[in-house]
């Protein structure tokens, strides 16, 4: 552990626990905001509050990648975005292939965040053969049959699924067996793969829960200071609930386990 | 800390730290996938694995729930989908406003996820004229001169911003000023907002880096295998990056600090 900050035990990459690996990305999106406005450096409890993240968790985070800050100065803000950059696999081009061109395939399609990380949208793909040839962001879609060409000639193995909910075991079946081994996949379904094959399910809901969270105890602070009396029976989501929204906010206080 | 299982607190809310609240939409999605399994208990470890975190992080994340499991049992699937929900806000209901109709827009409107999870889009608001009227989603679009009157007709207060990164402060702006209090933020800009607003910027190139970091190291393993020399110099991570895609990869090994 106590290495020197540039030392690179040979286990690196293989050591890393996966809630490190899915943090990464948390630190690298802090670290970019920093870098555009062309902050030098900065503290692990400065990036930590940006990243959502504890900052002691964030030193053992950063121990694994061999990245120790400098006491008194902190992180080198563009170092570390090269360090994270390079252990995600992000300093090499990411072909990749958006399969089912509805409105969220053509919003992907044309998302600036992709090619701005590495990830290079290679090829589109959608079974309406009405759409082979129409360009979108640029790009013409390609007809489903011809998917495993597809994927081969443009060395795909990140797919990205944005197909209806009932087409998507069948789309990833098809990238798996033409060699692709990363899915990722929007469509609102659970996908089985083989052995080897990673899948993420993406769910746009997951910041706006947190928003939620952060709307309720607004409101409850706001009933709370409304309402002084001492009441511990009455925790603070729950006057949020009851006094916010009504009817919908009826809900049981105790549910048998 | 050592209290029963369905003592709640009256801080409970106020006292959760900001990274246990980032995790409970993950720990949510999987308990929903469990649910939906038919899948009554789940251990601490199992749903840690699925949600991708460490076990022990898990237990302590689920103890400011005031849920501690049973020992020999785990906890109960569908309880715990009830409390996170309740935790989070999710069992009242919250209208979304979706500024700027384009095609990620569009699929956010159309998307399942958010309907399913409390978040009812109550309207669609777009600045070209020739948009107004037409439906999307089976909801008409309204024209963004009447933006103020919208979000207090329909108590919106988490606003969706989806415009070109140009239009995004100003709609910003204006959102605040029409009484809403968190924004979700899919445009590729940093917003700055007055005190009392969240805003969470959503990247949705996340997912995609945690499987390149998954590809890097497949790739590394199968490089790793085909050459059995022991350099100790040559981590997995650079033979992925050199073997795997060419003169893309020839990055410096070490860079100035």
């Amino acid at each position: 552990m106590a290495t020197g900050r540039n030392h690179r035990p040979a286990t690196r990459s293989r050591g890393i626990p996966e809630a490190t690996v899915a943090r990464l990305p948390l630190y690298l999106r802090a670290l970019t905001a920093l870098s555009e406005r062309s902050v030098p450096t900065v503290s692990s409890e400065e990036l930590a509050a940006a990243a959502g993240v504890n900052s002691a968790k964030l030193r053992k985070d950063f121990s694994y990648l061999g990245s120790y800050g400098t006491r008194g100065v902190g992180y080198d803000v563009e170092y570390l975005v090269y360090q994270i950059s390079r252990e995600l696999g992000l300093t090499q081009d990411w072909p990749v292939a958006i399969v089912g061109i509805g409105n969220l395939g053509a919003a992907l399609a044309n998302y600036g965040g992709f090619a701005s990380r590495g990830f290079r949208v290679a090829a589109l793909i959608d079974a309406d053969p009405a759409m082979a040839g129409t360009p979108v962001a640029g790009i013409p879609v390609q007809h489903a049959d011809d998917l495993d060409r597809i994927i081969s000639e443009n060395g795909v193995s990140i797919g990205v699924i944005t197909t209806p909910p009932g087409a998507a075991q069948q789309v990833c079946d098809r990238l798996v067996a033409a060699g692709v081994t990363s899915i990722l996949n929007f469509a609102p379904t659970v996908l089985s793969v083989p052995d080897g094959v990673d899948v993420r399910k993406v769910d746009l809901s997951i910041e706006l829960q947190i928003l939620a969270f952060h709307e309720q105890r607004k409101a409850g602070e706001e009933a709370a200071s409304a309402d002084s009396g001492p009441d511990p029976a009455a925790p603070p989501v729950r006057a949020a609930t009851s006094s916010r929204k009504g009817p919908d906010g009826d809900m049981p206080a105790v549910m048998p386990a």
